[in-house]
């Protein structure tokens, strides 16, 4: 993709073209139409799991807006939140001031951090939009360390944490995403985890811990990080704590030096406060998961797919390795063959994009909607809401393990309109 | 302020820190308190021009949001069309699919833009978070050019156009703020940004128009390109056209090569797709602002509002320039005794911070609030929304003169709490 190319790295803009409205461009198909080729629905309602698309058909929706809505869509008490924000006649915007409703979102996040962290968090409000919540940590860890390094966990060997050269001081932090969504749906075995934790108190880095895929119970704990008991010093939030709507955080300890600045919220500082709406969807998204212990049910249910996907690799020659964690999961589609569509850096030998595309577009022909992932996007990845219930849940994976049969019978063709299969 | 040092540039995370909840540290004071030393309002309920604190108090809020609420705070047609969302059951959040409310508003955003744009134009959303508008504009320019190189107009020079070594190539782009709002309200000259058009277009140079702070109707014309006629290659919108939420596009005419991808915004490209309260209440806003010509209304008021601040500079020894354009003004303090309490860089010999943060604070008494910009924050920005009244403007001004004469009868104090001058 042109635009995104050459930006590289964290900060690459994750944008999506859209052609002009055609009344300008009688030429042209309608902007709505340009998508519904890539992926022919056009959502006009939304309530749960299921979405209604404009031409009547219903879809089980498990992309989840990539996981942000871990109540499905349009849930009640996220609704009921937003309209009492309304109907209250508070400022949907402020820019300096806190709030009421900013204020029981902040009570409601700590409620759900473990004591350890709760008791001594703070927590920076990031955005609205043009600033990510990751470079917001990578700042905090600089400051706090006056080191400028930051490495991702995944790319580290435990020996990067050590002195390998004399004199080369430690990284300021090291970044870790419990499960790594967007690299294949790849979990961090707990040792790992914990190992990490221990060599960076050692070598005083701060361990911050991305919750952007995995909070808010998605992986079976509330929080990801929970699952090997560590306690974190940085947390970066974001998706799932605005409740459908946009909002991210970093949440870190106190006592980091040179953060304790009191002055680091005054206005004139730049600073953003978190916008009213998500804030207040969020906060009863955060309580909904709690008082339900949706993050149990997600351990579950989560159990129960994994183990269900995980029969189909063996019955399918097509399905590589199945990862994840509680109701979060990547399918790895290979070629029968053994010979890969996608030998590039980062695939695995025999995985197949084109493959993975296929099992998407057979998906959704079936009333199943699902994303891909990984380096390569030779990932199927599978995302419910955390309310997905037992009958869902089983017409989710009937669905998945017939449009992989359907795809299992034929060899692959990348090069095909998904347009054209689209029964209309 | 720590977190923010480090990063630097245009990727600086602008993020607000929040002590954790006093249940947690009751030896703390609640976190809304923390901020109400800074700021001391509670903001409780809003409407138009007007803010309503915890206490009881209202003020005439001339931030808007850093001029992001065009029609000030709950304007009834932004809460209409949220309201419709709400009740029609259109899914809030989608990743990878574009819907009618989307399709909505660009055909509203095509409307505002000058044929010669809108004839041929892209629109590519950003965010919901993490995403900087003009990172994915630099992205946009470096695709369509091969080029790397991105500067700033502020900092140009019209020779950085030319060549000046022999084999050097031309930037990709040239960014362009009409007026420069957080560099302190510097107005570009329409002739400058003519000269800088045609020296881009000699040079096959993109010319980028940032929209964020001077869009929709803000200085006196929809987009404050159009003052000087030109036609800008990309837009960086951002701020106003949410219409109170988070929202962010990027705008470029068809034709740029590299950046006609069909499959740039597929599923599993990371595309998103923008918030739907966010692009309902936008396209509401954008909607009222073209039919009810409240850009001409800003030019007339905002022509009226400069006119009176210019007569402060004559009264008033701390007031130094007045800058501005529409209902976008920036009042320079300066110190009488011609010191400077901002010596550093970047500031103009004599200004002062500490004074202008007096003025401030002078207004929040006297129910106005109006906030800090430039470099070294030693100008009050006025941004009231486009709907402000002849009345309201008179309060506004009355507020601000009385404001400034009381700082100016006593020397500036930048070391006291703000609190404290507080009347409860």
């Amino acid at each position: 993709m042109g635009a995104r190319g050459p930006a590289g790295g964290a900060s690459t803009p994750a944008c999506a073209a859209k052609e002009g409205a055609s009344r300008f461009q009688p030429a042209r198909e309608p902007a709505a139409r340009t998508y519904a080729r890539a992926l022919p629905v056009v959502p006009v309602r939304a309530r749960g799991l299921t979405i209604e698309g404009a031409d009547g058909r219903r879809y089980l929706d498990c992309v989840s807006g990539s996981g942000t809505l871990v109540l499905g869509h349009n849930h009640p008490v996220v609704l009921e939140a937003i309209r009492r924000v309304l109907d209250s006649g508070a400022p949907l915007h402020v820019t300096d001031l806190t709030t009421p409703v900013e204020d029981a979102f902040v009570t409601e996040l700590l409620r759900t951090l473990p004591p350890g962290l709760a008791h001594h968090a703070r927590v920076r409000f990031c955005g609205p939009t043009g600033t990510d919540p990751v470079d917001t940590a990578v700042a905090l860890v600089r400051a706090a360390t006056g080191r400028t390094r930051v490495i991702a966990a995944a790319d580290a060997h435990p020996s990067v944490l050590d002195d390998r050269e004399p004199g080369q001081a430690p990284p300021a932090g090291l970044i870790l995403e419990a499960v790594r969504s967007a690299a294949g749906v790849l979990p961090t075995p707990d040792a790992r985890v914990r190992r990490l934790r221990a060599l960076t108190t050692e070598r005083a880095v701060l361990l911050v811990a991305d919750e952007t895929e995995t909070g808010v119970g998605r992986t079976g704990a509330y929080w990801a990080f929970e699952h090997s008991g560590v306690t974190p010093d940085v947390l970066v939030l974001s998706k799932a704590i605005g409740g459908s709507l946009p909002l991210a955080a970093v949440v870190h300890r106190d006592g980091l030096d040179g953060l304790d600045d009191p002055h680091a919220g005054e206005p004139g500082a730049g600073a953003f406060r978190g916008n009213q709406l998500a804030l207040a969807a969020g906060a009863a998204t955060l309580a909904h998961v709690r008082e339900h212990r949706l993050a149990a049910h997600a351990a579950a249910l989560g159990h129960r797919m994994l183990t269900r996907l995980r029969s189909l690799a063996e019955e399918f020659a097509c399905v590589g390795e199945v990862r994840g964690r509680g109701l979060m999961a990547g399918i790895e589609l290979v070629a029968p063959d053994g010979t890969s569509d996608t030998p590039a850096r980062g695939a695995r030998p025999g995985t197949s994009a084109g493959l993975a595309a296929a099992v998407r577009r057979e998906c959704l022909r079936r009333g199943l909607i699902v994303d891909t992932t990984g380096p390569r996007a030779n990932v199927v990845r599978l995302l419910p809401p955390l309310i997905v219930t037992e009958e869902q849940m089983s017409a989710v994976l009937d669905r998945l393990a017939d449009a992989v049969q359907a795809v299992d019978r034929r060899p692959a063709d990348p090069a095909a309109s998904p347009g054209e299969r689209i029964p209309r």
